[in-house]
């Protein structure tokens, strides 16, 4: 054995294996921690590249589009679909350890979008940042950079101000709301003064969701979301988590002119297509849906987000919560299936490597 | 009988009977010419308004979206559902009789949404606008004042401008591209420098778009839409006049940013619902689907159209085709299903009065 194989470290991985059957995958079936290979931290070359380690790791909704079958054509698309005894990706905060990178240091906390493994060479910083200096003295926890302060924070305040031409005395209706995404447009709707009428899945995500100052909450599972809507609406602004037959029902009780701000269709993977027969209703009602990647509105918003929003968290103007699994990339797998079943407190679910 | 009496003339209008069982009417079953009333054109109070005659009639798909149930609801809506019993309402060019409003003058022709009787005593010209000075000398012939000029070109022009952001080199599909408005939309994107797919149900409407100089054109009747636009796409914009598995076909092969002007789902009244499974797309696709009023947005771009269209009209620069029905109100159910069917020419149904 050489010299420099004895600094060869394990490099564990979130591993995908399959394209899961349901809609929610099975516990071990779609992801996997395992050792795929290992690293020599010392010499491994960066080619003007950083090394980094994993620090907290994201399990999204999003990371569920890409567990189907790899096309010729999917595999052109901007997120393309995991690859089968490959890491996943997803959004992450990271810590450097090596850096021949203009602007980034050794220690620095970067937020990327990576292969989830303990150990990665980054060519560049693609779409990621680095937030050491917006969180001075790590006021924030390094969690909260993931969640209100990460991907899903962005999405809602990016999309809020592209899409939502909000105006004081209007209606909002945010389903999936007690959401890491949810949860801050309902803060940002109310920022804005309108009405917002905001649909979760059980009590305590309701009462989480009036302390945030939403007007209406209601449990989509035991109430009738057209009902609601009707009675609180019409609607103004619909903030779709879900699509199917919420979004049907969103479209009933629209207001012409109503911008819907397509954020995420995670029925169509947990429940099966739903159709939207009412779908034709966006001309009689001069509705736009707005479908969108966050990260393709990077380059405009993304430099304000950062000098806007941690002050308001570190202030406590602007609220959040979160799920802490503290097992590492072997908990990873608990905590996604977790999320997809909507079994997790308020906020959002974070892994801690 | 007095002397007043004498000078009552009987009063024709396009009556509706019922709403149709199937998406297009039977003859006589939905529509029919009858003599609701007589009116006395000398003596019938103005309280500051106008009289007019109906000159020309425009049947328009978007009649059919009103031919449904009057329900609480939708007797709300912009353009409710038409009464039993009463005259259908529809774009018109109309000559004034008698005039007590400021600016409109005896003989001036109007464009105007009325009701479709042969004399109208309007209150003021809503979102009408009085056409005389555009057309010096009726150089234009009056049909086109409801086709190219009117609702349908208004439609094309202001949306385009409003929804396509279109780019030089992009690629737009038209869906139902002879007609008033889809033939103008293939011009004006061709103006803007995009590739133009355009689709239609007969050789001879696929002639004609050729003339108009659309790059590729396919009848959907014999040809697989999805297979046309993955050759020849991706589309950045996508005009919609129909709808269902045009829709779903069109989001198959639209680029990520693509916009969706959605003009029309007529196959939702002739065929009934056809989902739309993938949906799901605009978000990976950051697709925005756009349905709008053309009239809501006159305030904004009537004038412009005005000053604008017709000129290039008379010039020969923007081409226009039409059919036209001379028997009067009375061919009008007749006109409207040849158009709800397709069996009419290219271009605009009109009826002349």
């Amino acid at each position: 054995m050489s010299h420099e194989a004895s600094h060869e470290v394990p490099n564990g991985a979130v591993t995908f294996i399959a394209v899961p059957s349901g809609g929610v995958p099975e516990p071990g079936k779609t992801l996997a921690y395992t050792n795929v290979d290992t690293i020599n931290l010392e010499t491994i070359p960066l080619n003007g590249g950083i090394l980094v380690k994993a620090v907290i790791a994201s399990p999204d909704p999003g990371q569920r589009a890409m567990m189907t079958p790899e096309t010729p054509e999917s595999k052109e698309s901007m997120y393309p679909p995991f690859s089968p005894g490959k890491p996943i990706r997803g959004f992450s905060i990271l810590q450097v350890l090596r850096s021949e990178l203009e602007g980034v240091h050794v220690g620095d906390h970067i937020h990327a979008y990576v292969p989830l493994q303990n150990y990665v060479v980054l060519p560049n910083l693609n779409n990621g940042a680095v937030i050491e200096s917006f969180n001075k003295d790590a006021q924030i926890l390094w969690t909260a950079w993931v969640g209100v302060l990460g991907m899903p924070g962005q999405t809602a305040w990016i999309a809020w101000q592209e899409y939502s031409k909000a105006k004081k005395g209007e209606v909002a209706f945010v389903s999936s709301a007690a959401g890491p995404v949810g949860s801050l447009v309902v803060q940002l709707a109310k920022r804005d003064g309108l009405k917002v009428i905001a649909s979760a899945g059980s009590p305590e995500k309701l009462a989480w969701l009036e302390e945030l100052g939403a007007d209406v909450v209601f449990n989509y599972k035991t109430e009738n979301t057209l009902e609601v809507l009707k009675k609180e609406g019409p609607i103004n602004v619909y903030w779709d988590n879900v699509g199917g037959e919420t979004l049907s029902a969103a479209l009933d009780a629209a207001a012409v002119g109503a911008r819907f701000i397509e954020c995420g269709m995670i029925s169509t993977f947990t429940e099966g297509f739903v159709p939207v027969p009412n779908l034709w209703m966006i001309i009689p009602k001069c509705i736009s849906l707005n479908g969108f990647i966050v990260t393709t509105h990077y380059p405009r918003y993304l430099t304000e987000f950062y000098k806007t929003v941690p002050a308001l968290i570190a202030s406590g103007e602007l609220k959040y919560a979160e799920t802490v699994y503290k097992g590492g990339f072997a908990e990873f797998d608990e905590a996604f299936i977790a999320l997809l079943s909507g079994k997790t407190g308020n906020g959002k679910v974070v892994v801690v490597v």
